[in-house]
């Protein structure tokens, strides 16, 4: 019997490709003892089953990485301790986490994370059981956040997405495309796009769930932030990039597919804040499952269609 | 039969001058296919109906003007393509228009907005039908906004307020009063008011509907905005203008007489704003009908009297 | 008989060691007229009942401080005219208070409150009826604010915390100890504790209640706040502060004890505020109710008992 | 006999345009009882002789306007009282001037300055005997800066360049022209030129001296502004405009003319200005002396021809 | 034989109240090893000649307080080593001192500096032979800075002038006075007067030398502070204080009465500062001889009388 | 004959180990035409002469990279025409460079610098001749400023020093160190030594020249900066670091060695610069020459020894 997939068909009047789920948040504030919120996490199908890794922050405001188990997508049980990432003797020691992506790549999975070294920066670590991690090298200097890996090697090299940016809330951000031979030392550093022209993304962008791949391109969601008086709005947007040169945009839609709307988006610690962090895809039908943070206090789940993605991406994208 | 005016009793214990519509409000978010958000706008009466200029904000975050029409002011349909308001030869051309004002001066009905000029400036433009419409030139250099028209000349010239500011959110703002002979060269200009000293008003103020004329004086709703620490409060205030003189103010109140209260103005894309920008009266019942937008993000409706109006500037204005 | 201590029992599931007044908010808006908001407030026994002074804030949306008299320590009649403290001759004159505090000392209450002398500071006054209140000199040099007295002289002085703060939103905060002789010089500053290093109060940390006295050090319940790229976030902390050197932190709780999270904490005014301003505790079942500011808009009420607030902070306490 | 023109003949390895005068500066610090400095001043051939208005800043730090006579245009008498220019019954009071231009057109000469009225705008007066000043209208709402009129009417109308700014030292800054048939209403506002894209501009611009008419175009010398980590530097640019649509720049310099190289730019009370405000020219000879503020301190001289700057910007600009 | 006096005559058109030493800086960078400037300091007359406490900071950029020793006031003798400044037990622990000013009451001599105990404040410490040094208590919580005791008890309380400030560069700054019967309590607190209205003093003030005792009042030198685009310039005024009550300004010069000129003045690590601190006073001659610190990096000696100074505050004062 | 080495010997009293050359700046303002200023720049031995490459800020404030070419490292002659670095097919295009640093490793000499690819991070380029010039890909994302290779592999491996940075005057700033298999890919990024504790060095340090190898470590000379109200601050700083493990700090001086203090140093475009950026050493006899930028406006010249260097960081380092 197959893994159930997270689903709910679209309302009748949806006019964008993507639609919520309709008993969101899945994950709502105090989710287990010690523990705040749990938004801007990551989720992958594993072992007949999914498995995740959340950023879960606790009472002190500082936010750690759980791992945490589903048979559905949407129910979740979490282990009650971070995930033990060590650094090796003479490497980098590491504070917090925050923000993971998720990323299977041949037979192992990996984390990318915000990671606390002298500012924040991109932590790499790898499992294959979501029991025993290999902490890596960090992929960049500081000051850098939204590392998101692509799911399969391009052109021999480990690919990343990530967006360079400052110690606090930075006012600023594109999006930019490093590969690797070795996931150790990065380089050929490429711009991919950046904030604006229009004002929903205006201040910054970064990276949300892994590109998902497609024939006619690698379909990327990613967030596009706006500064308004009062403060920051987070929404989503979507771009098509070329399959093996990334850094070409294809596509590119000035609206925004998600924008924070639901009371539990437009208030919570973070007001306003819409932010896709995961996705999983049924080969089989093509659906599409988002996990996006609200608010920086609960998650979301959201629903798509490869195809619907595609379609409007090449009827609304310039 | 005459047209409907929108009205509503007051609730029996209002203790201010202005009291909601009970069914606010009346413009939603994504009121019609491609637009997220209306709100900010401006109504007139207009050919045994209503016809109104409205702040259309795309899913790109770009705002455009939108006609609407309504038969009874409340319920609204919206033209789907914004008006065509263009430059001429050799003339300033504009890329973004929000917060409209609308005001009928002789046979004319004049839309004043925040145009874009190297910076936020008046944008004028005239029609007599709400079909075709004729821009004029900018009324000011940039950086201003809330440009708002007199209901007829005053000493032989049109009459208006604004708001120098600045490029951004712009921290300060005072209510300026110019005048023009040929609506293209605007002189005479006059400090009419200044931001506080009471702190709901301490950070700006902007002109909000078209004054209202009474033998007393102009009746002025204007907005006035305090700055927290979690960003700006627009609240509406209220103040009585000299008749021939505009910008001797005979009265302020220094309390508001609307302050963000409802969830659909406390929440929103811009937390806590009731921006008032434009009003109906009905000149056989003294009724007065104001149209404010709520949160950057919805219209609300709201009702008064002239002479509520009036009786509260003159026991509470100083 | 007894006066009626404000309580509720804790819900089943309680695991902070503070729980809230299911019928939250006890004062809401528009409390009486004239007045837009009650917050920040602080209450004490007095002659059979409560008594409390209250920040107040008008429609102008500056604060002044009311007496309030309730039999129940939740519902409450306000004075509808301001405290009446007038400086001496000679004396500075002040035009403005709010979050005040409230406090026994002997035979005498002491209000302290945020004070207006160019800029803000600790103002100081006295009554023993709460009709009639003598004004003392201000404590400190503006700017300061969360003035707090304990309740009994320490080695022989009048003793008080408080935070040197700026003119505006104050980024930063810590609560320094104080010390006099006769109320009107103040000496011996010493440093208790210091925003940081937690997340949820690495902006600044003040004072809440005035501490309450246990054989094990006073407790004391203070705001933390972060900031967020959408403004602050005020949440509520625990610490244990030495008996006869209170500025040595015995104890102090790296996570918060309460976050704003309902629906009047997170919207309003200033979203996301929970700001404990206020104590009451029944010596004889160490129960303790505490009055706290929700979103700079309205009041609540919370629940707590010595006991708990002890072994909480000696449990999870550094 | 001709008035004597101000004159030094060029170093002999002169690459740019225009030269220093090797006495450099002509009015140093304390020029007069009371005053302080002397800088961003302005002069016309008057009567046989040299008029101008000057910047006077007294040790208050306010600046006034003072008028000063010159036989040689290199050293000046200053009037010991500034310029009584007064505001009619019901218009604008005014407290301060500074930075004046200077333009005659027709018979009246036009000063121009930056003028307190709730923020900094453009102050207009004229004389015909610098004894008797008529104040007129301020040409536009605050903020605005650098106004500077053209020496003739342009198809029928008065035509001026500002700067429109902000209350303090402005971050930005572009070039616009506006006309006006009556000297009190202005209008048909065009954008000139704005900052960048050169870095020694980048951070804003604003029109020196009165541009000078020559058959090719009008010659304008402007400042450009670029922001150091320790503040802004001041230097001189030149570009050419239309004779009749002078808002179309038929060449502009890339790189600056002068910058603040000598000791008495470099440093004073705001180092790093070179800040051009005056030109005199020579009809017979073509010969042109500028007069500069140097650090916003002394005065100082500088020397070109017409010829030579039409021949650099010809063949520099772009 | 007398103590010499520090003196030169004014020049022949000395127009201010004020004049430089025609030797300056009397002392230059790196005077001694390890130091590499002594500047903002203060001196005494003390057995037959004179001692001074200078701000002397390291090669490091700390500022640490070093005593000096000199038989006419221009040519000093540094200590190798800083004050011996130790904070009792349970008391404050400091680290670095900056800004001392210098001021016998009685028998004693009283230093007061910019003192680091969590943010700079006023430190206070007594001596009478510049060998052996008490630490007193802190005057005040921080932030303060320009702690200036007055040179006798007043009412029967020593007095002191401050300017509350913040922890870094600080952009606002009043005057106060406080008293204190013990040297360790201070209360009573009473604004003096406030920064501008004048531009030179517009940003901040700050109490310069002990004030001088006159018939006629204190006299007070102190900086007043405006901030340029390039930059904080701080020059000199002059005030004068009732005697008995010296919060109320009797006359207070609306001009600066020096400001930074010199190239030793306009240049060095702060360029424009021109820093008074410290005043000898002749008795037998009215001579008054001005210490001050030149642009952070050295220090400069002026002259006055005190007759002048009456003189030149009650002519200009207002 | 030998290669001439820049060479004078220290004054008599030279406390700290380096000396300014008495001729100093080398290369002064406006050094060839279309050029302002030359600062900031790297020489190197090359074919019995010296070579460099050199920061030519033109005329319109852009900079871009001029070889020089010397007898005897003192008197220049530079390239009228920028170095021809040109970006391969698919890869970065670039539009400026500034700072550049010069370093031999093997038979190649590599430039490093700061390069405009969506903000500023670490060009580099090889060439043997200087003539040919090949460049490579960016060594790391934007933004990042002052890369410093090592003159030899370590570990097998590339190894640079870089300043992760942001977009402007960049007011935070640590060094960081990373190695590269290929000059393309760089990774195992280590942290090693950040701004401040000491003030001179506290808002942001940025390697130098190319480090010293010496028996006892590498020796680093790094700019350490500190801010003023009126601006930065940058001096030189002195450290040794582990030969094998570079990020290992074996010792670091508390002062500085060299700060600003001549006219040409704390007057110029950016006054209080000196900024030190190459280093010759003459392996028989241990002279060190360093090139450094004065005031961002001209070139200087100073002097050391390795022997004085060493001993100087071992008696003064931590």
């Amino acid at each position: 019997m197959s893994t159930p997939f997270p689903w709910q068909e679209p309302p009748a009047d949806c006019e964008l490709p993507i639609w919520r789920y309709t008993r969101n948040p899945i994950i709502n504030r105090n989710p287990f003892p010690g523990v705040a919120k749990i938004y801007n996490s990551a989720v992958t199908p594993f072992d007949g089953a999914y498995a995740g890794v959340f950023r879960a922050e606790y009472r002190t405001g500082m936010s750690h990485l759980h791992v945490g188990r589903s048979a559905d997508g949407i129910h979740w049980d979490f282990a009650p301790a971070p995930i033990p990432v060590t650094a090796g003797a003479d490497e980098p020691a590491f504070d917090y986490g925050y923000d993971p992506r998720l990323c299977r790549v041949g037979e192992e999975y990996f984390i990318t994370w915000c990671n606390g070294y002298h500012g924040p920066t991109i932590g790499l670590a790898s499992t294959r059981d979501f029991k025993n991690f290999t902490q890596l090298e960090n992929a960049f200097l500081p000051c850098n956040r939204n590392g998101v890996l692509f799911p399969r090697k391009i052109n021999g090299h480990y690919a990343i997405l990530s967006r360079p940016s400052d110690q606090g809330h930075t006012p600023f951000g594109d999006i930019f495309y490093s590969v690797s031979p070795d996931l150790t030392h990065w380089g050929q550093h490429r711009f991919v796009m950046g904030a604006g022209p229009e004002w929903w993304q205006a201040k910054k962008i970064g990276a949300g769930p892994n590109p998902i791949e497609t024939p006619a391109g690698w379909l990327l969601i990613y967030h596009g932030v706006c500064g308004t008086c009062n403060g920051f709005i987070y929404s989503a947007g979507l771009a098509l990039l070329d399959l093996e040169r990334p850094w070409h945009v294809i596509k590119r839609c000035p609206g925004y597919i998600m924008a924070p709307e639901e009371p539990y988006e437009v208030t919570g610690s973070v007001p306003n804040v819409a932010f896709p962090s995961s996705a999983l895809v049924d080969a089989a039908t093509g659906r599409v499952a988002f996990y996006y943070g609200a608010a920086d206090t609960v998650t979301g789940l959201a629903f798509s269609t490869v195809d619907r993605l595609l379609d409007y991406v090449n009827t609304h994208g310039k």
